[in-house]
């Protein structure tokens, strides 16, 4: 009779943890400001007002250890709230290692992946602030999906504009989205002033992030009822993710597990600072001492290749200037598989904390997450979005360095989302069409260093 | 500050049944037998041995109360189960009912819905009497699916004829089997005889589930290693599935309520039979007295429509002869979104639970189950899979009816699958373009009373 193993690591809702945790009170040095791009000066409350409601903004810029979690987000979080932990027992055994894998697993979630966890507070508190719509812009469509649910919870209306290449080649989400009452327009659109200029340059443009980020501030900032609402990147996202490290640091110490390593991949930041912060805070209060890796894709090397330098959030250079690593926010990324993790700048915390070396970063190629991600999905049961394919990758790569040493390492996975709707690219990668980044690193650095000589002179 | 309402009742991996319950132990009247089409006598283990190992046959007809799962199954099994049960408590704030609305919810497993439950110990029982692969045929591919998974589990090869019109239409089905490692061939195929008839007779033939059942089983009874695997009807099948039974009785102690009303879609009936007949046991032992009621679709249903009598399980009529409530196995039901509720006839213990008046049943037209869909993923978080729409719609009905009559009863629902592949469908509902069966109830009748000319006349 086979040893019963435990899979699952759970915990009940009234163990949901009900405060999120702020990393900016315990960083050994503060990060550099958030800059106005026309005064070099830092922001204040009144430039982001026009977009943010006020406790966001106030979540911003806190360095407060600790935000008290409402009990109206608190309600919906419990929807699928705490998420489980795995230990992934069967992929442990395919690999033959002695090291022991847990993921933390956010595609339980109403969208399928960590992004509610922010998108659900994002809505309520401009709802408190007397906000009766959100508009926001969305790539392949996780965030959009996650702003259309947040918002059907608390009676806002949902605006998106969807990047036109990704509204008419990835249908699925867009359904998704309108299932959950929100409006879905692909950008470039008539109904603003950017997309009609665009429209009237290129009739046939497919759209970029930027253009539809320049769509949705642009009608939110013409009515005082309307705001904006961003994905990641942001101090305030970061913020709400932490809520998944919190429960994983409780679901560790049931088992009487202290992790080793904790890998997780990087687009904006978001998911991986979710999953980090907790741990580094436990790190710097001697509890722990686990290596932080961030996984980032070949074709877009923000920690890696980039430079760390003031550069703006979107491609049109319309926010404030925010000091990160960045690869030029003019950079044009490879197409990959991965749309989540195509974003040419990093999150200013998490750069921060490579710049300090708090945490460490690699790059993986397409093909290398792929080979992972099949190999999860046939033991451990479930198809993983692209993006967490890259940390799998890296804990696969891990667990067979621990097969060679002989170590039983404790490896902590951020398993952020599944890949339901990515079905097409593990088809791909199936039939032999998915391809690596075949630029090497000279190339790479002279697009970068090109794209920096765009950038305003701060750094 | 708002009430602290629990949304998930958890079971630990301690806690998951280690036995399958076996309902024809305590059926009140026994059900007639299966019949050899050609001899018109019971068939014995040797008719079936051909396609299905020993272990499944006895399972097919043994009358012991419980049946032990295998620890290699439960180790499986846990990578999912126990799965939550969920209060609604957001539906029932949408509908203002005193109605308490609890759902058990399939969609976490590997394949999203049900059927994993049984793919796996059929796998398992394969692996262990010696077979390396099976064969299966599979319409929108949700079976295709769990099996390709399961046989993944026990390193065996999983070869599966989808219906052609869904191996062109719905593409991600295919693409999750293949991640999974099954192979999928639409079909007909030039792989066996039955296809190249088929072909020959009509080379642009968009298949059916009876041509791909017809290919499947040709491939595993010509080779001794290689069986066939079917994925509802069958009583072992429903044995299978009583796992979500066990675990809700267990789950809703844990909150301490008793359902008044349970209800469930039935196509083939494994959903429907795995959560209600631990709970039938449950009523004849006196402990509880739901109302249990199945819920079709108008355009197909069996139940409420069809005749009981002896009727092939399959179009093409290759199958023992089953005591049954059918369309007529050559029926062929109007297209419509739910695709697993397209069968001509019903489980033959469900059947005779119907025919001995201890379930009810009722068809549902696709707009109302698709409203009620729209509502429940909007304030549960869940897009549910086209079937459990028609169980949702039947207890959103009943909700409303204690809001007018004030009673607060327990209703219990399954909720066997989740829609992320199904989407089209929903687009479809909120585009309008999905419409209701136009056929009156003399129509169908008469529809049914030719189809049932064409059985051997056994009954």
């Amino acid at each position: 009779m086979p040893e019963v193993k435990q899979h699952k690591i759970l915990l009940e809702e009234s163990e949901l943890p009900t405060r999120w945790y702020n990393v900016l009170h315990d960083l050994p040095t503060p990060p550099p400001p958030v800059l106005h791009p026309g005064t070099g000066q830092p922001v204040g409350p009144e430039d982001l007002a026009p977009l943010f409601p006020m406790a966001l903004i106030e979540q911003e810029v806190s360095t407060a250890q600790y935000v008290d979690i409402p009990p109206e987000v608190l309600d919906v979080y419990r929807l699928w709230r705490p998420s489980p932990l795995f230990r992934a027992h069967r992929l442990e055994a395919a690999l033959q290692t002695p090291a022991r894998i847990y993921y933390k697993y956010e595609g339980v979630s109403p969208a399928g992946s960590h992004k509610p966890n922010t998108a659900v507070p994002q809505a309520y508190y401009n709802k408190q602030a007397g906000i009766s719509k959100l508009t926001t812009e969305t790539g392949a469509g996780q965030w959009g999906t996650s702003l259309a649910f947040a918002c059907a919870q608390y009676d806002m209306e949902c605006e998106i504009w969807q990047v036109r290449a990704s509204y008419d080649q990835k249908p699925y989400r867009k359904m998704m989205i309108e299932t959950f009452g929100g409006t879905v327009h692909p950008s470039p659109s008539d109904l603003t002033e950017a997309g009609r200029a665009i429209l009237a340059a290129d009739p046939d443009s497919t759209g970029s992030l930027g253009i539809a980020i320049s769509e949705a501030v642009e009608v939110a900032a013409q009515d005082p009822t309307v705001n904006y609402a961003l994905g990641s990147v942001l101090n305030h996202v970061l913020l709400h993710q932490t809520i998944i490290g919190e429960e994983a640091l409780l679901q560790l110490a049931k088992v009487g597990e202290t992790p080793d390593l904790l890998v997780g991949c990087t687009g904006g930041g978001s998911n991986f600072g979710g999953l980090m912060f907790p741990f580094l805070r436990e790190r710097w209060a001697g509890r722990m001492d686990p290596v932080v890796r961030a996984v980032e894709p070949s074709a877009c090397p923000s920690l890696t290749q980039g430079t760390y330098a003031y550069d703006f959030g979107d491609t049109a250079g319309m926010t404030p200037l925010m000091k990160m690593h960045t690869l030029g926010h003019d950079f044009v990324p490879d197409p990959i598989h991965s749309g989540g993790l195509r974003y040419h700048g990093m999150s200013p915390l998490i750069s921060h904390l490579y710049e300090t070396d708090e945490i460490e970063a690699v790059a993986k190629q397409q093909t290398e997450c792929f080979a992972a991600g099949v190999l999860f999905a046939r033991t451990e049961g479930i198809v993983p979005a692209p993006e967490p394919t890259h940390a799998l990758a890296a804990a696969v790569e891990e667990a067979i360095r621990c097969r060679e040493t002989g170590e039983d390492k404790v490896i902590l996975t951020a398993l952020c989302g599944h890949g339901h709707l990515d079905l097409p690219a593990y088809a791909a990668y199936l039939e032999g069409s998915v391809t690596d980044t075949s630029w090497d690193d000279s190339e790479l650095q002279a697009a970068v260093a090109q794209a920096l000589t765009r950038l305003p002179q701060l750094a």
